[in-house]
């Protein structure tokens, strides 16, 4: 097998983005269109924070791994942007939890390259960070660009963030077995963000199963 | 907090399994009363396969950490049940995988007294599995005795290994703190097995959003 150039490499994994970023998924078209309740917007933002909260662990167990000092430097920039942390995981969807661990663990046990490459989702992230902030301000009254604020900063800082990991990834993947496994590295990142989603639609949405102790909004918890 | 006594641990493990045991999960209800799909059934079975398939994985990283002789023993025994190893793991749910890995590391991360714990869901997998024989059989003409061999040797086994893991339990986990952490780890055990379900009846059940790159059952090929 011949290596890709490096820029069929970023063309494959622009590919992945387009048939496999959750900005596909069905609850996405629900949440941006307005088209959520309260309770499930409340359930996407307890179960969207446990894995922002789950960033800067990530980040930092890429960084504790880094030989390169100019990697390290890079990658340290990233931290800090939510210093926040998980107070209480109560009500939490366990499918959230594993995936968001699979994502550390991820980083945490692969190679470095296919650490880096997995946080490459950020070159889809604009788009749908701009569709969100659009559409949850017009569609809910509870939502407010407050609320909103740590979206509305992430558009800049991701472009940045990605075009440094896309660059890497063009420069470091040189082998086919390299660049299949920065491949694989998106497409496992993306499963992450779709199987977090699949788990609020499943358990909010339709059918509304509830896995026991998660959260039940109000209007669920009758039928709960 | 007082100590609960080893009646109370066990009373409070019961009643996790009561309330929280996958037996619950309404895709059981389906699978075991006849009412799957063939492809439904399909997709079950190459998920509860990585399950499976991963067992040995977990119990072989159990007695890794194992320093008394007695508790190595033991568990030995339970290796080799399934040496089938996971040869594709195309069509596999992300999902399912997240879930698994979750438990494999739980095992691997956690305090062997709740390593062992984790085990406990086995108290309850007799009435499960024997309504899966029973119901199995009746309802689907493509499952025959042998496709479920596993599950028929498995009954006697899960007995003997869920009585030894509760005697060890009672025995080992004597503080408030301990028998906390027991009872957690019964629950996120359930959980494990919840969102493995959960998953499936999202992909296949309702409302059948299959994941990019999960495994398309026939009668969905063209609406996938």
């Amino acid at each position: 097998m011949k290596p890709l150039t490096p820029q069929e490499l970023e063309a494959q994994l622009r590919d992945i983005g387009a048939r496999r970023y959750h900005r596909l998924h069905p609850f996405h078209a629900l949440l941006h269109g307005g088209k959520c309740t309260k309770g499930q917007v409340q359930a996407w933002a307890l179960n969207r924070y446990y894995y922002q909260a789950m960033i800067p662990v990530k980040d930092a167990s890429l960084i504790a791994r880094c030989d390169d000092p100019a990697l390290r430097r890079e990658w340290r920039r990233r931290l800090g942007l939510d210093r926040d942390y998980v107070v209480s995981l109560a009500g939490l969807l366990p499918a959230t939890r594993f995936a968001v661990e699979a994502y550390v663990h991820f980083v945490r046990d692969k190679t470095l390259l296919e650490a880096v490459a997995s946080s490459l989702t950020e070159l889809f992230s604009p788009q749908i960070i701009s569709e969100r902030l659009d559409g949850m301000l017009k569609g809910y009254d509870f939502v407010s660009a407050d609320t909103l604020a740590y979206f509305s900063r992430r558009p800049p800082l991701a472009q940045r963030d990605s075009d440094f990991a896309l660059d890497y990834v063009r420069r470091e993947a040189k082998t086919p077995d390299a660049q299949q496994a920065v491949l694989k590295a998106l497409e496992f990142k993306c499963d992450v963000l779709w199987a977090m989603l699949d788990a609020l639609y499943h358990a909010y949405v339709a059918p509304k199963h509830i896995p026991p102790g998660a959260f039940v909004p109000e209007d669920q918890r009758r039928s709960a």
